[in-house]
C-alpha cells in the first residue's frame, strides 16, 4: 500500500489495493511514486510480498480522462462503491484479514443512487452487524462513539442504556486485544457538565448512570457519567485508558485538535478488521500530490497489528 | 487579587476581593500567602493600590468552623450568592470596572433556595441583558457559544438564525475591541460534519447558512456552516480569528484539551466587563493549597486589558 516507503526487511503484511490500474498509475505519477512491480490480479490470493511490489485487484472504473481530481460525481461515486463492495467480498470470503479504507465522497455515492451515510454504517449493514461502534485511535487517545452519523437532535433518544453498555463492552474488548490489559474507561454525559446532577438534563440519571452500573456488574471497569471535558483531560493524564463518548463532535473534537492528521478510525464489532483514515476526502487538494499520508499509514499499521494479534491467539 | 505575586512596578489595576475576612485569612494560610496589608472596607472606592495590599469588601458569611473545604452546602451557597450579589451591585453602580469570578458550587446555591444554572445566566438576568454570549479565550483560541448551559436535546431548537447572528456580532465586537482588527470568524454546524449537505441534519440549511449570509450583509466577516473539526483546526492554523460554536461541548472540548488550566470565560454583551476562571470548583482538592492559579491570573489580566481599552476610547 505504500510503495514509496523503504522496503521492509521483515515480512510484515501483504497489502492489496482494490481499485483501477489506470487511475492508480495516474495517482502514482502525481505522487512521484514508481509502480515498477505492479501485480494485477483478480483474486487476492495471488498477491506477492516483495519490496516495491504493488498488488492490485482490478475493478471496473471510468477512464482517467473522465475523472477530474477533486471533482467527484455519480460516475466516480459508482466506481468507489464498486471498490468498496469488492473489498468487502474479499473480507467476507476470508481472502483478506482486514480492510483499510481511504476517504470517500459521500455526496458522489449518493449521487450514484446509493443511500450512504458513511463507511461504518455501510459495513455494519453489509455484514448484518447490529452491534458495532465507531472508534478512534491516535497517540494515547482511544474513543468509541455511542451514536455517530446522526443529526444532533436525535442523540438524546439514541444514547440509551443498552447502546451505552454495548459501546463500552466493544471498547473494553478492543483495548484488551490491542494492549493486553483490562482498561479503565470513562463514560461521558450527553449534556453539558454531565447534566450537573439533573440541572442541565436527565439522560445522565435515567440512562448513563444505570449503564455504568451495569458495565461494572459485567466486569467492565468504568466511571460515569463524567463530563466530557474531564473525561478527556483525565484520559490524556492517564487516569482513563479510553473514553465512551455519546455523540460525534463530543468524541471527535479532542482528537481532531490534538492529532488532526494522525487519527485512525476503527469499526468495532464487525466480522473482520476494518480501519480507516480519520479525515475526509479534501477535494480542494486532490491531485496536487501534497496530501499528508500519516493517517493512512497509521490505519494500515493498526490493521496489521490487530490481524497479528488475532492470529497469535 | 494575587498578593503572592511580585509587586508590580507600574500601577496596573486596583483589585478588590468581595468576601469574608476570616475565610480569606484561612485560605491565605493554606496557600502560604501573607495578608499583612489587609484593607477591609465597605465601599470599593476606599481601595488602595500598594504592593502587597489586599482590598476586601466584607460580606456576611458563616464562621470558618462552620465551613469545611470541599464540602459546599446551603450555608456556603447562601454566602457565595451574597458575595456575587455585592460584586454585581458594585459593577452596576460603577464602583468597579469589571468583575472576575472564581469557581462556585451551583448545587450549593440551588440548595440555598436560588435557581442557578451558572454565573453567565445570573449576570444576564440580574442586568436585564437579553442578548449575551458565553465566550472563551485561551492562548490563540477565541470561541463564543450560541447556546450554553441547556440540555443537549434543546440545542437544535435554540440555535436559531437570530441567535447565531447575535453571537457572531458579539464575538466580532469582542475581537475588534481586544485586538483592533476585523476578525474572520468560522460559524460551525449543529450536526456532524455540518450536516453533510443535508444528509445528517437540516439546521445548517434552514438556520446557519442564512445566518452566515446575514452576518456578511452586516459587515461581519464569517464563513459557515463549517464542520466543528475544520473550524477549530483552521482556527488553530490561523485561517479564522474565532469560532462561533453551536453548543457547550462543541465549543469547549477543543479548549479544554489544549489549554485545560489556562482558559478564561468572558460574558459578552453585559453592561460591565465580566471574566471568570474557565474551570469548576474542584472540591476534591479544595483546602489543600495545590490549586493551579493560571486560569484566575489570566482572567484578571483579560479584565484589566478590556477595562483599559474601554477607558482609552
Amino acid at each position: 500500500l505504500s510503495p514509496g516507503s523503504p522496503p521492509n526487511k521483515k515480512k510484515s503484511a501483504i497489502t492489496v489495493i482494490v481499485g483501477d490500474r489506470k487511475l492508480l498509475e495516474r495517482g502514482a505519477q502525481v505522487a512521484k511514486v514508481k509502480l515498477d512491480k505492479l501485480n494485477v490480479m483478480t483474486r487476492a490470493k495471488r498477491s506477492v510480498f516483495q519490496p516495491g511490489a504493488v498488488n492490485l485487484i482490478q475493478v471496473k472504473a471510468p477512464a482517467p480522462r473522465e475523472v477530474k481530481a477533486g471533482e467527484p460525481d455519480a460516475k466516480t461515486g459508482r466506481a468507489a462503491m464498486a471498490f468498496l463492495e469488492k473489498a468487502t467480498e474479499l473480507a467476507l470470503l476470508n481472502e483478506v484479514d482486514a480492510i483499510v479504507t481511504a476517504p470517500i465522497s459521500k455526496a458522489a455515492i449518493n449521487n450514484a443512487g446509493f443511500y450512504f451515510t458513511g463507511h461504518t454504517e455501510y459495513f455494519a449493514r453489509r455484514t448484518n452487524t447490529a452491534k458495532y461502534a465507531m472508534c478512534f485511535y491516535a497517540d494515547k487517545i482511544r474513543v468509541a462513539l455511542v451514536t455517530d452519523h446522526i443529526p444532533l437532535r436525535k442523540v438524546h433518544s439514541k444514547a440509551k442504556l443498552a447502546r451505552v453498555i454495548r459501546t463500552a463492552a466493544l471498547l473494553d474488548e478492543f483495548i484488551r486485544d490491542l494492549e493486553g490489559k483490562r482498561p479503565f474507561l470513562a463514560i461521558t454525559g450527553v449534556n453539558p457538565h454531565a447534566g450537573e446532577d439533573g440541572l442541565l438534563g436527565v439522560e445522565e440519571v435515567t440512562e448513563i448512570a444505570p449503564a455504568a452500573e451495569a458495565c461494572r456488574k459485567q466486569g467492565i471497569k468504568v466511571e460515569g457519567p463524567v463530563s466530557a471535558e474531564m473525561a478527556f483531560i483525565n484520559h490524556l493524564a492517564g487516569k482513563y485508558d479510553g473514553v465512551v463518548a455519546m455523540f460525534h463532535d463530543q468524541g471527535l473534537l479532542p482528537l481532531k485538535v490534538l492529532a488532526p492528521f494522525k487519527t485512525v478510525n476503527v469499526t468495532l464489532g464487525l466480522p473482520f478488521i476494518r480501519t480507516s483514515v480519520g479525515h475526509g476526502a479534501a477535494n480542494d487538494i486532490a491531485g496536487k500530490g501534497i496530501a499528508k499520508v500519516e493517517s493512512l499509514h497509521n490505519a494500515v499499521a493498526l490493521a496489521v497489528k490487530l490481524a497479528k494479534k488475532k492470529w497469535r491467539e
